[in-house]
Order: structure tokens, then C-alpha cells, then sequence
């Protein structure tokens, strides 16, 4: 049991000179060891399977996947989406060329995410654009700008209202969750941009339409290791240079405001300096990542409360669709964990 | 947050003198306040509801229920039983009449449970005996000697052949748990037999046939508060009276072995005294019961991992089927909250 779980108790450590001894601190130690091993047997040996929708009942679907909340990638859903036959830039720059879309801009391709010396959580510069334009830029790479559609507040029911009828809900799920989903967004965007590792409180279904989308998913037991904290929330700001040259200039711009955020990166370790305060309490060797590549005419259920890093190799285009997650005994022993490995952080 | 999860940590105050400022232990207290907050509004507040057969398909079962590990009473469901209408002590003496079937007797119809002074549990003694006399017993009560037919080792399916088409599966569970039961049961006492608390590592359908079935329901998270522990492990052993009268005496015979249970009774709780060492960890003051009274027809779903203290108030025939229970993501944050919170407990 040594220092299995020494990384949740530092702070402890430091706040409590006579906690070295204190069995409770042993307890929890042991009781989080317990905890990884019967996650990684019961949930993350079987890794993420890949399932055909032509047996997938929405009971199945529900009992299997949802109620156990367990990954699955789900084949041959897509087929019969006109999404799927018609959907290239070049067809929705035709077909949407003059209408203005809110596209996220950053330098980098991290937007909504920590500065790599994990100080400070920056949200992207949005702006509206003409999609044509947004083509051209995907198409025309600048070293210090990069661009991603992927607003998510419901962007694809709101701004994209002509190609509603080329997507459809999926029988299975619709099914199961028993009513319409809570949002639906849609993601365009290449290798360049990432969406660093959080989680959100709806269950997913990820459809990828052209590309590949490459998820890390970390079961939400893996909570106490990844040191979730309060940053200062600011904002980035394009420019144009202001020597008259097309290449952009930055601002970072703070908010006064706090955000939560999770500083531990499962596939680049590196990127935040590992000696960033921040990473203090963090303990990525005791995390149990999935790691999946959702191609073209796939489906991924990405359940609630599971953590999710997400790239892609090439210019992807993918639909999600959001369903209300249940708030019942499950999500309330979650909270009972996440509290009770969470000592003396600041909220 | 002062002494709410106090009898949590009073074997760790005792095990170690640094214990009492220990950050960790007070951590872990109010992780427990937001426990059982969340549990009293998220799945307690509701009480058991009390829903139709007719409108329940199998997923909304295993949606609104199964999954969220939520407790229902379905009605309308045996009407089509054969049981419903034919089963009586009269009709099954004539059925069963020379058939023998296995008996729980015990001086007070407590099997399976501590004895008042919290220091020994004890099993019944059980007896083959012909079903006529069964049910002459049940007729003719003596105040020494209390039978109750509820062997539960899958007893309907193995000694009762005869009346197998007399039940039939719900197509609501069968179809929800995607398999036949593991086991099915039948149950036949009187007011004076009680099953204490417990809870079982299945998914229980319970049917009540004829009177009434009461009972107390507590969620898995109340688990910290019931200071289940082990005792040492004894057979009742019933004799006649050597003094010719048709009395009964009783022997108990310690085993050995060692049992784990809970000497909390929800609803008694001065049966066992309140100064015996057994209760020094409980918390009965901190527990959310929920009571219901399930009738002839009804069927309770009695979710996996639930507490469960049982009772009849006349003459009640039932059967049960347990179905396998899922063991995932909910079943590992349950172990880790037990886990979290048994300090220096015997195993």
C-alpha cells in the first residue's frame, strides 16, 4: 500500500503534520487501489468494442453500454445519412458558401485549454465568418493560426439550419434516452486542433462523417489522480501583425474570472513542465486510458462522466448528439469519491 | 460537519491518538454529508412509486429502474398467474399434501440473524417435512417454535415441480435482464417470521401471492452507518421437550466458522442492546429508510445492493426470482465507499 495513493494525499500532507499516521489516509490509500484494479477488470479490460447496429437493439444498447457505463463503437449507423454520401468542403462550400458560422481561432490549435506552464486556462478567439472563408483558411495553414469549427452550444441546430435534413436521429438511441437530444453540434477541423482532457455531464453519441476522430478516454474512477483545479480564465485575442504582413499576433486577456480545469495531458506529459504546480497533486501513472480512432461512418458512445482527450490525423467532419445523463446513485458515489480524495483544494 | 460522520471514524480515533485532527478524516465526513444528501434528493425523496404493468415495457424497466438502482412496486402483473387465482394453504395441502419440503424453524422467527445479546448469529434448524404438516404447524402456533418455508436455495424450482405452471416469468424482467432467473424461490409464514437486514447480490423480483410482504429498504450507500462485521457462526437446533409435553427446546450450537452481518435493525433498534459491542460503529440516526407494504398481486423490484428488512403481518405465500446483477462502474464506487470508510475492521 506504500504510496499507491501518495499523490491525493500531498496536500494533506503538507496541511497536516499529523496526518503521516493517520489511518483514515491508509484507508482511503487502499480502498483507491481496490477501486483501480476493479475498474481495469470489470471496465477498461475489454477496451472499447466495436459493435454492428444491425443487432443493436435500444434496449441492448442501453442495458450493455449506458447502464454499465462502458464505451462502444458502433458500425454502419450512417449509411443511410445524406451526410454520408454528400458531405466534402467542397459540397458545403457550396451549399453554405455565404452564410456567416462562429469559428474558434487560437495559435495553436488548443483552444480551451492550459498554457503550457499551467498557469492559465484560455478559451479561443471566436469569430464569424463566411464558411467559404473558413474553407480557404483550413486549406491555406499559417504557422500561428489555426481554426475549428466546433462552438458546440447546439452549433449545428443553429447555424447550420439547411443541412438539418441530411442527418437523423439514431433509432437505438433516441430510443433509449428516451427523448431528443440536448444539443447537436458539428466539428470541422484538422490535425492541428486538439480538445484537451474534460468531461461533460451528458452522454454522447459521436458520429464522424469524413476523417477519423482519435479519442483518449479515462474512466470518471480515474477523478482523484488528475488534480482538477481552479485557473484564472482569460481569454485569446487575434490580430493582425500590426508590420502590415497576413501572419497574426496574439493577446492574452484576463477575465478575473476562475475556471476548473484538469492540467494533466494522458497523451503529451510533457506539455505542461512537470514541475508546474499545478501537476502537484497529479498522478498520471495511475490513470487506466482507452484509446480509440473513430473512422468515417462510425459511431462512438462516449459515456457521461468519462474523461476525453480528442485529435484527429486529417480534416475531419463529425456530428455529436448530447442526451441528459442520469443524476441517480452512480453520479452520486462519483461525487463521494471525487470529495473524499480532495483535500484542501481551494473550493 | 462536526460529528455528523463521527461513528465512521471512532475505530480509527481508538487505532491511532493523531487521528483526530487527521484532514483526511474530516474529508471523508463530509464527503459522506454530500452522500447522503444527494441520495435523500436524487433517489430517496421519490418514496417507492407504485407503477402499472400495462405501460412498462422492458426498457423503460431497466431505464427508469434497473439502471438508476431504484426500488418499484409493479401492480398487474400476476393477474394472469395461475398461482393468483388457485393458490391457498388449503389448496396446496391438497396439492402437496405428502411432499416433502424443507423447513426454517426457529424459537422466534428470527433465522439468520444475531441474537439479542449481538454476540452469536444463528442460522435455523431445518427439517424435511410433508407439506400437510406444514401447514398444520402454521395452524396451530406454539409460542417456542416458529416455521417459515423460505430455504431460498432456488427452493420453487427444486421442491415444488408440481406447481411450476402455476407462475409464469414477467416478460418486463425476463426481456430487461436478457436471461432466465438464477434462482427462484418461494416463501410461505406467518406474521411472526422476519427476515433481518441484509442485502443480496442479485436483481430480486418479489411477488407477493396471498397477504402482504413489509418491507425496510435502505440504499447501498448506507452501508458506512450499519457497522457490518463478523460473528461467529452458530446452528440452532430444535428438540423436543424431554419432559414428555409437546414443547420444543432449543439448542445453539456454535460452527467455528465466522459469518459477516449487520446487528443494526432499522426498525427495532433496541432489539439488540444498545451498549453491545457490535453496535459501537453504528450510525442508525444517519440511515434513509424507505418502508412499503407490497399486497396479493404486486411485485416489488428490490434493486441489487440494497438493504433489505422483511416482514408479513398474516399468513403470506410469495415467490422471488433473482436475476444476475451487473457488476461495473456503480458496484466499484460502492466497494470504494465501503472500503473507504472501514478502518481497522476485522478483514
Amino acid at each position: 500500500v506504500s504510496g499507491a495513493g501518495a499523490g491525493v494525499s500531498s496536500e494533506l500532507r503538507s496541511a497536516n503534520a499529523h496526518s503521516r499516521g493517520c489511518a483514515q489516509t491508509r484507508a482511503i490509500q487502499e480502498a483507491l487501489d481496490t477501486l483501480r484494479g476493479n475498474v481495469k477488470s470489470l471496465v477498461v479490460s475489454g477496451g472499447i468494442p466495436r459493435i454492428s447496429s444491425k443487432s443493436l437493439t435500444s434496449l441492448k444498447f442501453y442495458r450493455e453500454y449506458v447502464a454499465k457505463n462502458q464505451p462502444v463503437i458502433i458500425t454502419g449507423c450512417l449509411n443511410e445519412w445524406p451526410a454520408s454520401k454528400l458531405w466534402s468542403m467542397d459540397y458545403l462550400s457550396k451549399i453554405l458558401g455565404e452564410e456567416k458560422v462562429t469559428i474558434d481561432f487560437t495559435p495553436d490549435g488548443r483552444g480551451d485549454s492550459l498554457t503550457p506552464d499551467g498557469k492559465t486556462f484560455v478559451v479561443p478567439a471566436t469569430r464569424k465568418v463566411r464558411f467559404r472563408d473558413f474553407a480557404h483558411i483550413l486549406r491555406s495553414p499559417k504557422p500561428n493560426r489555426v481554426a475549428y469549427l466546433q462552438h458546440q452550444n447546439s452549433n449545428f441546430s443553429k447555424e447550420f439550419k439547411i443541412l438539418h435534413s441530411h442527418i437523423k436521429p439514431l433509432r437505438f438511441a433516441e430510443e433509449a434516452f428516451s427523448a431528443p437530444p440536448d444539443a447537436v453540434n458539428i466539428w470541422v477541423g484538422d490535425q492541428r486542433s486538439v480538445s484537451s482532457l474534460h468531461r461533460d455531464p451528458y452522454e454522447n453519441i459521436y458520429c464522424v462523417i469524413r476523417g477519423s476522430k482519435t479519442f483518449t478516454l479515462l474512466p470518471p474512477s480515474d477523478a482523484p489522480y488528475l488534480a482538477e483545479q481552479e485557473f484564472p480564465l482569460a481569454e485569446l485575442e487575434m490580430r493582425r501583425h500590426e508590420g502590415g504582413t497576413r501572419d497574426c499576433h496574439w493577446r492574452i486577456n484576463p477575465t478575473g474570472q476562475k475556471v476548473r480545469w484538469i492540467p494533466v495531458d494522458p497523451d503529451f506529459p510533457k506539455r505542461i513542465r512537470a514541475d508546474a504546480k499545478c501537476l502537484r497533486n497529479a498522478r498520471p501513472d495511475l490513470i487506466s486510458p482507452l484509446r480509440c480512432t473513430v473512422d468515417a461512418g462510425e459511431v462512438l458512445y462516449l459515456p457521461s462522466s468519462w474523461f476525453h482527450q480528442v485529435s484527429q490525423t486529417t480534416l475531419t467532419i463529425a456530428v455529436n448528439f448530447w442526451y441528459d445523463m442520469e443524476f441517480g446513485m452512480r453520479w452520486a458515489l462519483l461525487e463521494y469519491l471525487e470529495h473524499s480524495t480532495k483535500i484542501g483544494s481551494a473550493d
